[in-house]
């Protein structure tokens, strides 16, 4: 049963309790004794949370103890308040959060951690309810569109270097989106819903999103087709030129903003030498309230991109935007400091890498092991420790089956499952000898090696990235 | 208030209410359906959670509104059942309970992750509630003692590369402890808490802990002064052997078991190499209840260990233990799998490094950034972002401040706050004779190079580690 539901049994069932002691002539303090009860109850059960002031905090917890003596020292709900916990829903208001606590004003940073969301799960399109985000921000009062270009430099380089195929970034700003719902006549109390309409274009035709502004959403069908004529448009600088000239969009002091920061942002990406990837895009309205700014999307294509020519996105890898206010909601004195960032979802990255070696039939090595180190008779655990220790000393990734008299098919099954290259064997012979068999797991061949130059020998034929 | 507190405050006053409406001469159905509600109350209470079966489900979460319509993704801990949450205390209990809810049998994997505790921190000594562990575990049914010695032996190689001064690696078997406690005359129902008196043998005299044993926790004065006789030895192997041979000790079959798998294992560590770090020390007890075989503890000294001499830790870095039945507690057949591994205390050792660098003067970076991209004059924005993506292009990690205009002077003090050792600055002169003026920070001397051969003159100077 929930906090806030028992708290509301618990107000009901004093309200009756009192009325109860009345109609038994109770005395009148045990009355009033349980009318403050009641009254503290009330007081405890306060507003809506959705309207209680957000309190920043570390979650307290409770755990079923299997610590022995050092239970005492888990954080306990039950004793300390039991207040609301959360689970991240992304790293973005954490780090705004972040610094409002430590007023922190300036600071560019990157971040790894899982997130959570109660979305419909797709594994194999790297959909999950917990999963890794990456993110990176700037924050700080600097000149305009440095740090955002920076950002779309940074996805750029991500992409191109993660050769998961060729992708576009579509940019907009939500000052131009704005500007453009205003002079369309969309009622501000619809901005942000008509914002998520928009929003679904890269999923569903124009007439479905007309239909849902309409229907769903109330909008007028002369308005939603005045919006639907801007944000089918999309293209390069000479887009942004063109709006800056539009005879409406031009009324609206914030669009013509975001369209001046737009061409000075364009002006940075040509010096980036990344002009080319991005692509301004009216149509772009990402969900999130808290954006102020730029927003922008890396979405890969199926096809390599030809001017004019459509190309099918597969979805959306990286995203981000610019956030000026999210800070200040943090800050007690409601101090902005103006943010601007970008996340990439790792899984669904894993995902399409996964595809691509599929595709192209590499098997993915889930360890780094470069060799095990193998016998060929039994009582030789001993011989095996020593030569393992010699290879872990000299920084060689070496394992052994924990094993003291492991079969030698079963060494070598080991290795073909696990996608080790090498094999290290020792044997009665090879120990007289004073050399190491070593076996490669692909071609099988097998050569002595002088104990002394096995270390070398490992490393030579090991200098090879993890995925081949 | 807490879930558990609110629920017996509504049973409480349920069973008043009831009464009340007894007294009141309510109507049967009515008095039978509240009596209902009060049954359905006292089920929901049920036994203490301590004796609840553990629940294996992803934490539900609940978020104060910052996303706009994505919002309705947020898991919500009232619609939800509400149940209690809790923070990770260690990742060893995490781990056991993913090999149980996955089926796992064998796996070897390291995690490094936060961990929270509700314990007093001491900043200056790397001690915080919220704080990372790395751990290293290996799970499955092996031949004995393989495992745990490399356990050891990756302690040692983390602790040697470290060089965070000497160490030593305390051992010791929870069945030996077990086995002294039985021969010494402990009722079976203390040893835990006898265990964890003998674990304070480390920080307290053996006086404060016989006292602790005898006041507190009731034992004989003849018992403790049993137990002093052994807990208050430690050695190496030849200790082991002799206890072995221990007309009282010998009695027991667990302590046999133990000391003949840590003669085993002390074979081994001997092949490894390391047994000169080792000590079995018969204090050693480690708090937590899951531990069922050998158990260690790594503290550094701060004099070099001589044999026989004294030192004194300077605390643990890294400890840990084989936990054999804590699978079988998240199975729900009870299916054992033997498990062994080891915690690095991150922060702990962290701060040791950070004192060290300190006592030796040497400033630590907080970034890698190899150079800045400086200007000499205005009006060269434009030419340091072409710059800096040549740069960034080539693999170079670099910085500019994000200002149109930045001033000479505060470009290069930001490159002595933030440690970067170089700056290239770009000036009118160096423009037109197609040279960068590359500048040492720390010596000041300055070189102009020419464009094409800056990468490898930024490479060439910055070929060294992180932290000098």
């Amino acid at each position: 049963m929930a906090e806030r539901a028992a708290l509301e049994e618990l107000v009901r069932l004093q309200g009756e309790h009192v009325r109860g002691l009345k109609q038994q002539k109770a005395s009148a303090e045990q009355i009033e004794e349980e009318v403050a009860k009641l009254l503290k109850l009330k007081a405890q059960l306060g507003p809506d949370e959705g309207k209680q002031k957000f309190v920043l905090k570390t979650p307290k917890e409770t755990l079923t103890g299997k610590y022995g003596e050092d239970s005492k020292l888990i954080y306990d709900l039950k004793d300390q308040g039991g207040e609301l916990l959360s689970l991240r829903y992304d790293l973005t208001v954490p780090f705004a959060r972040y610094l409002a606590m430590n007023k922190l004003t300036n600071i560019k940073r990157y971040h790894i951690a899982k997130v959570y969301r109660r979305d419909n799960p797709a594994m194999t399109r790297g959909r999950y309810r917990e999963f890794y985000q990456c993110d990176f921000d700037i924050a700080g009062q600097f000149d305009p569109m440095i740090p955002d270009a920076e950002c779309l430099k940074i996805i750029c380089e991500l992409l191109s270097s993660l050769q998961i195929g060729d992708f576009l970034v579509k940019v907009n700003d939500r000052r131009i989106l704005d500007g453009m719902f205003a002079v369309c006549g969309v009622p501000d109390s619809k901005f942000r819903t008509i914002c998520s309409s928009v929003d679904k274009l890269d999923k569903v035709s124009w007439e479905e999103v007309k239909n849902e502004m309409v229907e769903e959403k109330g909008l007028a069908p002369e308005v939603a087709d005045r919006i639907g004529d801007y944000v089918q448009q999309h293209g390069g600088v000479s887009l942004v030129e063109q709006l800056l000239q539009d005879p409406k969009l031009s009324q609206s002091k914030q669009a013509l903003e975001g369209l001046g920061d737009l061409n000075l942002l364009f002006e940075y990406l040509t010096l980036f030498g990344i002009a080319d990837k991005i692509s301004f895009d009216l149509s772009l309205a990402r969900g999130l309230d808290y954006y102020t700014g730029v927003i922008y999307e890396a979405v890969l294509l199926q096809t390599p991109v030809q001017p004019g020519e459509e190309t099918l996105g597969v979805g959306s890898v990286a995203a981000g935007g610019r956030y000026d206010g999210l800070v200040g909601m943090f800050d007690p004195k409601g101090r902005k400091v103006p943010c601007v960032g970008l996340s990439i979802g790792v899984e669904r990255i894993f995902s399409i890498v996964e595809q691509r070696l599929e595709a192209l039939e590499e098997k993915v090595r889930t360890t780094e092991t470069q060799v095990l180190v193998a016998s060929a008779q039994k009582k030789l655990l001993e011989e095996r420790l020593k030569l393992i220790a010699e290879l872990w000393d000299a920084g060689i990734k070496a394992e052994l089956l924990y094993k003291k008299n492991p079969k030698l098919l079963n060494q070598l099954q080991y290795c073909e499952e696990a996608g080790i290259p090498l094999v290290a064997i020792i044997g009665e012979q090879e120990l007289k000898d004073g050399v190491i068999k070593l076996r490669s797991v692909a071609s099988r061949e097998e050569v002595d090696v002088r104990r002394e130059d096995l270390v070398e020998e490992i490393k030579r034929r090991t200098s090879q990235p993890l995925l081949n």
